[in-house]
This record gives C-alpha cells, sequence and structure tokens, in this order.
C-alpha cells in the first residue's frame, strides 16, 4: 500500500483498517478529494472509499447527484456511528446532493418484531428528529419508507434474479432466504434515486455495511441497459468501546454509549474508560499519556471537540503529561454533557416541524 | 397404499402418478368429497390433492372459502395444463368460492424479459380474455397484478424470514436468489386472500407446482400468530405428450398442442400421434386398440369429449377394435376443431367485455 490513512491523531486500532482497505480493495479516503471537509473527514474516522473522484467532480462542477441513507427504526437509540453517518450526509447535502432517506421499516419489521405501525411511529417520533438534531435538513431530503415503496420491491424482484447463491454467499459469508431478501431490497434501496435520473450517488456507511455496497455494483455491472451509475461508497471507523476494543457495541453496555443516554451513566462510564494515563502522577508526568490505547481522547477527537486547535491543545497538554487522564475525563465529561443536551434539545424542536417532511407520494 | 387412483380409462403413465402420491405424501383424488365433480374430476385426471376434507365441507357447508391461481403472461399462448386450472377453478367458483387471479407480471418481467407494461398487455388482451373463454366468471373473480400488490411484497419480504436455506433446498432441490423471491412472492400470493379475512382456500395446479404449495404450507406454520389455514392443493394429471412422454412440452413442438394453435398444425400432429392400434387392420380386429399407450384417446379423455356415456362408447368401439385408430384421430380431429374454433371465438368475445374486470384497487 503506498498511501497511508491520514490521521495526525491516530489510535492503536489503526493497523485493523489498514488491513480493511487491503482486504476490501478500497480507496484510502483523501480528504483534498473534497472542500471544507468536516470533522470526521479531517481526522481520518472517514478512511476509505470507493469510486470517490466520481462523487468529487460532482461537488466541483455542481453536477447533480445524490447522498442515501437509511433509518432502521428498531428501537429509540441510536449509536455514535449513525452519528457519523448523518455528519457525512449533512456534508454532502450542503455541498450539492439530494440527499435520500429510508425508513427500513420491513427489515425492522421483520427481523426486531416490531409492526409496520410501531416502526414508522419510531421513524417519525425518534430517528428523524434525531437526524435533524444531528444536523440534516429534512426540508431538502427525499424521504422513504420500504414498505410504500413498490418500485423498490419490483426492482429488486428483478435484481435478485441477477445473482448466484455463491456470489452471494462470498458477500455475505453465509445466505438464507431472509438475508437474501433484506440484502436484495437494499440493492434496489441504494439505486432507487437513479430509477428516474441518471446520476452518481454516494453512501456513507461504516465499513461493516461494505457487503451491501459491493453486491449493489455488482448489480449494477449486470444490468448494463439500465445505465446505473455505480454507488461511491464512504467508510468510516467505528467509534471503538470504551474498554478499548474495536467496536462499541450494546453486548458490552459499560463500554458503550447510546444516544440519547442519561447523562450520569454515560459520566461513569467515561471515568472508567480504558485511559492513556500512567499508573502513577510522578511516572505520567515524566512518559506523558500512552495515546495510541486512550479512548477518551479517541472519543473527544470523533465526537466531542469541533475545532482543531482545540483538540491539537488538549492532544499536547496531555501527550505531554501536563494533563492527567481524570483531568481529561473531566474535560470529555464536560463535553459530553453539552452535547447529549444539545442532542435531547434538537430532537424536541425538531419533533414540532415533522409535519414539514418531504415524504414520496406514491400512487 | 390403500386407495388407488380412480381411472377408469387409465393411460399407461398411472404408475408415474401412483409413485408421486407416495412420494409426496398426497392424498387420492376422491370425486365423491365433492358434489357434481367436473370432467377432469370424474375421470381421474384430478387425481390428488392436499387438505382436500376442509374444502369439501366449505362447499357442502357453504362456509366462505377460496381458489386461487395465477396467469404468468409470457406470451400468448397456453397449454393445456392452464386449461386444467382454469376448469377446476370454474367449478370452485361455481361452488360457492371467491376466486382469485394474480397477475405474475414482476416473475414474467424478471424470466421472461418482457416490461412490466407488455405483461400487463398481455395479460388484459390475452390471457385474461382465454380464462373466460375456459368458463371463468370474471365478474366474479378478484383480479391483481403483483408489481401493485404492496401487501404480497411486504408479507413476502416477512415469510422471507422464516425458512432456511436447506429447507428451501429441500423442496425445491436447488435454490438460487431469483428462485427464492419467486417462490416467496408465490407464497405470500397464495395467503392474500387470508391477510384480511381468516378462510380456507384450494390452489389447483399441476403436479409439478407442489413445491410452492409445501412452501407455503410450512410458512403457515412458522407463523402460527398470523392464524392462517393450511392452504389445500387439488393436482391434475400432465396432458401427454403426442408421443407418449409423460407432459407435453414445447421443446417436443411436434408433440405439443398449444391453446390457441392453428388447427391444420393441430390436426396433422393428431395424426402422427402414439397410438395403441395394431400395425394390421387384421390384427387390431383381432386384439383391439393397446388403450395404454394411445396419446389420442387420453387427449380426448382429458379434453375433447365432455359426455361420459359418448366417451365410454369411444372407448369400447376403440378397445374391440372395431374403431381403427385412423378412425379414432378423425373423430379427436373434428372434437379439436370445435374446440378450437370455439376457444378463440370465446377470446374474441370476452375481449369486449374486459373493462368489467374488478381489478384490487390499491392506494
Amino acid at each position: 500500500m503506498k498511501q497511508k490513512i491520514i490521521d495526525p491523531w491516530g489510535s492503536g486500532l489503526l493497523e485493523n483498517y489498514e488491513k480493511i482497505i487491503k482486504d476490501f480493495g478500497l480507496e484510502i479516503f483523501d480528504a483534498k478529494l473534497f472542500q471544507n471537509p468536516n470533522r470526521i473527514m479531517r481526522r481520518g474516522v472517514v478512511f476509505a472509499g470507493r469510486d470517490l473522484k466520481i462523487i468529487s467532480d460532482a461537488l466541483r462542477h455542481r453536477k447533480k447527484y445524490y447522498v442515501l441513507s437509511g433509518i432502521m427504526p428498531s428501537n429509540e437509540k441510536i449509536h455514535f456511528g449513525t452519528k457519523m453517518v448523518v455528519e457525512n450526509m449533512k456534508y454532502f447535502q450542503e455541498h450539492g446532493a439530494q440527499a435520500y432517506i429510508l425508513v427500513a421499516d420491513l427489515e425492522a419489521a421483520s427481523t426486531r418484531g416490531v409492526t409496520l405501525e410501531e416502526a414508522r411511529k419510531r421513524a417519525l417520533e425518534f430517528h428523524i428528529p434525531a437526524y435533524v438534531a444531528l444536523g440534516l435538513d429534512i426540508r431538502k431530503t427525499i424521504f422513504y419508507f420500504q414498505s410504500e415503496n413498490k418500485e423498490v420491491m419490483n426492482n429488486a424482484y428483478e435484481f435478485a434474479k441477477k445473482i448466484t447463491l455463491s456470489e452471494f454467499e462470498a458477500i455475505y459469508g453465509n445466505a438464507d432466504p431472509g438475508k437474501i431478501m433484506a440484502a436484495i431490497t437494499q440493492v434496489a434501496d441504494i439505486l432507487y434515486p437513479q430509477f428516474k435520473e441518471r446520476m452518481p450517488g454516494i453512501i456513507p456507511v461504516g465499513i461493516d455495511q461494505d457487503p451491501h455496497i459491493r453486491l449493489t455494483r455488482d448489480v449494477v455491472r449486470r444490468v448494463k441497459d439500465r445505465k446505473f451509475f455505480l454507488p461511491a461508497g464512504l467508510y468510516h471507523k467505528y467509534t471503538p468501546s470504551l474498554d478499548g476494543s474495536i467496536k462499541m457495541s450494546k453486548s458490552k453496555p459499560e463500554s458503550c454509549i447510546e444516544l440519547p443516554e442519561d447523562i450520569k451513566s454515560v459520566k461513569r462510564k467515561i471515568r472508567n474508560a480504558l485511559s492513556g494515563g500512567r499508573d502513577t502522577l510522578e511516572e505520567h508526568r515524566k512518559l506523558g499519556a500512552a495515546m495510541e490505547k486512550d479512548m477518551v481522547f479517541e472519543l473527544m477527537k470523533q465526537h466531542l471537540v469541533e475545532d482543531d486547535n482545540e483538540l491539537n491543545k488538549i492532544y499536547h497538554e496531555y501527550k505531554s503529561g501536563r494533563m492527567t487522564s481524570g483531568e481529561l475525563k473531566e474535560v470529555a465529561c464536560q463535553k459530553m454533557e453539552e452535547f447529549m443536551n444539545n442532542f435531547i434539545n434538537g430532537i424536541e424542536q425538531a419533533r414540532k416541524h415533522i409535519d414539514r417532511l418531504n415524504f414520496v407520494k406514491f400512487k
């Protein structure tokens, strides 16, 4: 690999991502491709992509393109990964993209045992307001429910004939009818904006969602007469678990922060997080913090400190040992409290304007 | 097997069907279950079923039930198998069933390369009029297009989660994403009349379509909370190929009659068909016809002679050697010409009333 992931404040998990790039055949993300990159683009949290040049060109030359993501309205929480997806959507929406959000109510109903009605209610009362709280402009976003979009299902039916079971297994590791149905529907969702108008599109996702993008690209190559653009992919790293493993997960609740979550519980988790602080104060002052294993600094870098100069200052104070791990955690707690309050208030505000949504009208 | 298939004028292919009944775990069809059985029920052409008692009870006690079939509008021909399906639909429609016909435009578009619009046009201009010509009462039949029926697709999505790949492979022999999508959609089609109202239903099919019924029954057992009735199946034999093999097939065009087909070509095929006539007239008069291998008599029994007494007379004349194979074929040609003319005229007449169709209105 010639190029390296650019991460001036890199964590110890970097090598995992270098391997992913190589294994999946991704492009390393280059923030220079995009004007005024956002926080996670500037900091190497967005670390890879597929076909980014075509999106960069559309952006520079003010051509039509789209950015698309889905809401899975299973419960009334999101995680930091979703936050990053929304931040990237916001970025492209502010740089000329038509934003599309589909509500995966069919997926929620079939895998999470909620009814379509419950799924719809959760999307309208929580998920969409949460996206707005994170910066999405709902007036400029096109929404639809999977269960209402016949075109998506009819195209999914057609696309299913274009792939074999062994291709599916090669991409997903295994296959069963439910997974096949869900994946093929996602392929049709990803291409939906192109059904009526040929234009490139970018799908910002966590790296674990790349199989859907690969499957979609395979289908596009098989239906040449449809003249679809291959969808571009934009991949962000996981927000690491507070105990130092690569991904926060609800299976380890004490190392996982949900959005929203009671701030007292969040602060307790931050204070117990894996830190780069040394065993004694004396040692810490002498050696400075072991930055590569500090999960609180990583959380601040990914989510809590917007300003690069401020982050840089914290980084050097902490790395030099002038700032202790306890002090760093208190700064993080304070920033988190601010963020969580803004997020919760933002959701409440957004709920008032939910009638302004642009839902696709289906016949 | 205690019971035998009742076929007073049985063909040599009977043992194939005895084996199918055993292998698939079917019930032998008993015409006594149904009042005034139709021609193919009386003659053992309808030879097997699943859960027929529940339909027989509904019929006798005038309870609500449905009969359902699909139209695959790929080209503007049907075959004798479709004719039998329609005749059985007509029977149940006349005996209290609500008839449903779905137009499998998605299936036609994805497997036969026609557009949805072409598929719709063919269904309206040929297939539905052909069904009317064969006796279906369109004023009492509910129609829908797969591509318009969100409820079917949304339920298909849910049902997909209920079966495993190995179950699918056990039923169909193999699996690929396209086949899975099509089969799961058919499951939802078969259950569609029960989405709003719980009632038993019967699906008349050729025996090669039993996998769809088995899959549907498996799904019904998995979604107990939906309280569906297990769909009943009614199976007819194939119309044999004119060369004596078990099923007419377009792959052997000289042994296959399509509906409609130019009558000259049909007569040529009948005259060349495998016959039970002996090598010489003397031998024929002495031994009589070898009924078990006579494909023309089988065709008359299945499709061309409505009256049992008339058929019986022909049977005994021919079996005794008083009627020659050439004479039998001329009777068949004449009956076929009558049928084909009526069929073609019936289609033309029905086209005039196609605006009376009861299509399901979807929001």
